[in-house]
């Protein structure tokens, strides 16, 4: 039987378990062997939910346990550092959920750290796995719509998040927690961003001032190669989880996203009617996978990563560059 | 200045007047000048409306009348063959809304007299006008799907008419009344009608009962090419005005139609909502414009009928041969 | 750790061997224990490839193996009467594909061995767990669309399959094979089926004529409740695999389905552009497995099948009562 | 019979011919009586064609028509002005196309000679009278989103207009010439602009760096209210003719506009394709007709205009602050 590559999951809050439940079933070539929490409590229900024996409050100790092949870090923001480092130390190669950091500059010491040591690492930026997201990727490529020439892309949050997790202080503010997935996205369709203009304002929920944070917001991009972008962001999509990006070219245009969950219209006296993809999770579950299965390839494979750590530098400058521009009503040159 | 086809509308209901008001100003090349309708009150109005200054309540009058150049017949059902006898005696080129009649020898003797006199007689079937049934059209004709080998076709009325209205002693049934359009467009398409068996039942309207007539229906269809169809009506499509026509060939489909009347798209926490298409004026205002259009221009430019009394005859049959199929429960051979 | 159910899988095939497949990972409180297959190679290698330690190439050793707690029979439909007779012999819990049988005699008697036995049976038929499927039920039931009376459904293949698997033999032919989904909804929605007449014609590959097989048929159905329907089938829906249904009701009506695969649309000279839906597996594979999950809670949880052995035994009537018609060419009642 | 409002249109090119057209039988209470243009031969063409015995070179004869009660001017940007003022001395109502004048002085001027002469002076903007726009509005103020928060809008030509048409000196550049329509749509949906900030390029078209024009542009807005705002200009929208608006408020979002001109939907092995809207013609007609019905009702009924001369005032100081802003670099205030 061939080996799999064994994976120590890092932190299993929502997005951590998931993660390790894709472990044990969805990825081929790889199976979970631990995980770890700083809650010990939830670290030991997920173990024994997912038939593993193993489960660590200290992220050191999972890292040190010779089963574990590679380390998928989804911990708080805060902490990717840290736990990097230790990784990196030890030849782990590591999978790290966006983003990197809140802190431009921790985020440029972790990148240093990478290069310094030559660990394998790979950013997570789910969109670019979602098969919309590749197959528009793969038609421009293809020339579908000759050169690209402007980028738009729009997310929309169902509903706010708590307060706690939407303070800046941790979230880094809407621009780095929301805006750094569209971002990304459009550094790898159009290449980098050469500056950003940012307006935005707390209009939906006037509670979000107490912790100085904004609910809407719109960035104008200027790309290295001329070509123009916006971007729009929103806590109150109150309909749905809105993830959208269109990509006008020279030739035509691609719309990327979907907003009907459910295939059933109905049809009555009130008009046709369908729902809508509720969040995140329902949206973009087999992009997670796909972005897990691809990591374990290229860690197995000894390929690069899909998605590099100086990936995760250059949306987060992106981002904080939006969040100074926001500040300072000015244009910001990246 | 060019002279323009003078134009006479016997029956001016809800549809003649329509009629009447398409020819000041939105059919080139034609000109209404004079109205007819057996309630004199109704006929006068309309002319004064229009600013026309004839008006008559017997259609012969109208027919004699030396303006008149052409009639478009749009009087009750029951009163087509005498007034196209009447047009067809004195050479007055004819357009005829459908059906010709609800009674298929009656039809056949209209039939003749066409024949025999010459006149030039165009059927009314607007959904052949209608941009998306042409676009289909050209298509097939084209190739784009192959040869077709399945026609499906659907119609409902968004509210059910008024019994006197539906009385098929004057409607002739769901059949005939609505039937007959998709019928024809069956033929259209596909080719003649070989054998035909229906189902039907007053499922909707418990009262139409009374007068002895189905609130819904499906006709299955061979047409002699071999190829299948299937057409649905109904009296309760409560949503909205949804009629539908596919065509599924070797190597392709084609769908037409479509249900939203207004260009907006409300999201809420109820889902995505559109409107829908109220009723046949809004769906196929364009279709009616466009076929007076052929009308004229097929008069003026001395051509042959872009739908014949022949064709009016034929689908009156296949719609006579669906309603004898539902009484009897047995496919009939036409 | 809880006790999960073990699972044997007998017919290792396409869709066997997705069903093994599933039950490593994506079916909670069940196990994959072991596969079986005439093939031996294909039952041990398929066994290798999920981790399981048994592969049988009689059924009648997985059925007898201590661990096995339940039998998926996903084997050539010819086989499923011994294989269950087995199983209900020895009192091992069956999910079986569909059809029961091609043979309504057989299949009846599948069902008295069930209803003898006692043995838990539940019948496969995916839609019934798809969400656009499900939803629609529901909003039926809350009362959406008020009483339902027309039931639209239409199946259509991407392409024709081998004529191998096409042979009626083996198949039992185009209503058997691919309409007993569409006539299983119609019943589940609608009640039972009181008549049918079909038509249909081997239109798109003349080839199927060598096998006895037609490509292209319509079905008419009178339910017991007076309401009506009507079925389509193709084996030439060469734009991609499209699965649809629709329900008229007295308030409103319900479509259910999709066709686009991949959420990207192209917008060029040529055109708005999306594709399609490859086929079943992309397009119910999560029906596939909550049909699985669903099997595995009825029997763990002591329940009744939510889809019966008498449930496939009355869809296998209707799709024979569809082919008679077809081939006598009049209704025939059920 | 009612007397008519006699109407004459200045400047009868494109758009001013097709005016022409709509006051002979599209416009109820209205009848054309006179045009006038600069090319002598194209007036006295036109007339002929509409069966009108009065057409002129200069417009100020036109204006001076006993017979004619108001005029719409449709001649070239330039001209408003001078040919406002004239009807303004004389007291006749004015119907102006868009834009007011390229410059905001001279519109500046025009309001004030508004204002002294007390002349009914009507804006065309007519998207505000399409049938969507018109939906949206009323949605928004039967407060179906709850509070609007963001203003999105696109504008994209399906190719680039002349040269000579695009030149800055007469169009006024992207901003003015085809911006301003998102602009006016922005003040009316969201209220004023506090500020806006521009980018754009020469993406597509480098032949109009020759005429100092860009090709793509995108305007972030800041609304008074503290909204946020977002446009984006194309001359390639090679697919077609793409004008479409979305506003986000705080209860749910409205989407206006559509793309699809027939009603047909080619399902092939390349796709599922519809075919887009050619050109405003097409997209707006009914808008512009009902429109032009408007101003006739509000010049007969003595109202004030649906769209006043501040409104064109407003929208061109909005599209010149946000051709300042593109040229320089920076936002700025309105």
């Amino acid at each position: 039987m061939v080996k799999k590559l064994g994976v120590g999951v890092i932190g299993v809050g929502r997005l951590g378990s998931s993660y390790a439940k894709y472990f044990t079933g969805r990825i081929a070539g790889a199976a979970l062997v631990a995980v770890s929490d700083v809650n010990e409590t939830v670290a030991a229900a997920l173990a024994a939910e997912l038939g593993i024996s193993k489960n660590y409050s200290r992220y050191q100790d999972l890292i040190a346990d010779e089963d574990v092949d590679a380390v998928v870090i989804v911990s708080p923001t805060s902490t990717h550092k840290e736990i990097a480092f230790e990784a990196a130390k030890r030849g782990v190669p590591i999978f790290c959920e966006k983003p990197l950091s809140i802190s431009l500059e921790e985020a440029r010491e972790m990148l240093a750290v990478v290069e310094q040591t030559g660990v394998f690492f790979q950013m997570g930026f789910m969109r670019r796995f979602d098969k919309g997201y590749v197959a528009a990727k793969a038609k421009i490529e293809a020339g579908s719509i000759g050169t690209p020439v402007v980028f738009k892309s729009s997310s929309r949050d169902p509903y706010r998040p708590s307060l706690e997790y939407l303070d800046p202080k941790h979230s880094g503010g809407l621009f780095i927690d929301c805006g750094i997935h569209d971002l990304d996205l459009a550094r790898w369709y159009m290449g980098e961003i050469a500056s950003v203009y940012s307006i935005g304002g707390t209009l939906a929920y006037p509670e979000m001032k107490e912790i100085g944070d904004i609910d809407n917001a719109i960035a104008s991009l200027y790309f290295r190669s001329g070509a123009l972008g916006t971007i729009d962001l929103s806590r109150n999509g109150v309909y749905g989880y809105d993830i959208r990006t269109e990509i006008l070219g020279t030739e035509g245009t691609l719309k990327i996203g979907y907003l009907r969950e459910t295939p059933v219209l109905v049809m009555t006296k009130n008009g046709i009617t369908h729902d809508t993809v509720p969040y995140f999770t329902e949206r973009f579950e087999q992009a997670y996978i796909t972005q897990l299965q691809d990591f374990v390839e290229n860690v197995v494979q000894d390929k690069t990563p899909s998605v590099t750590c100086a990936d995760g530098v250059a949306a987060l400058q992106a981002s904080a560059a939006a969040t100074l521009s926001f500040k300072e009503n000015r244009p910001v040159t990246i």
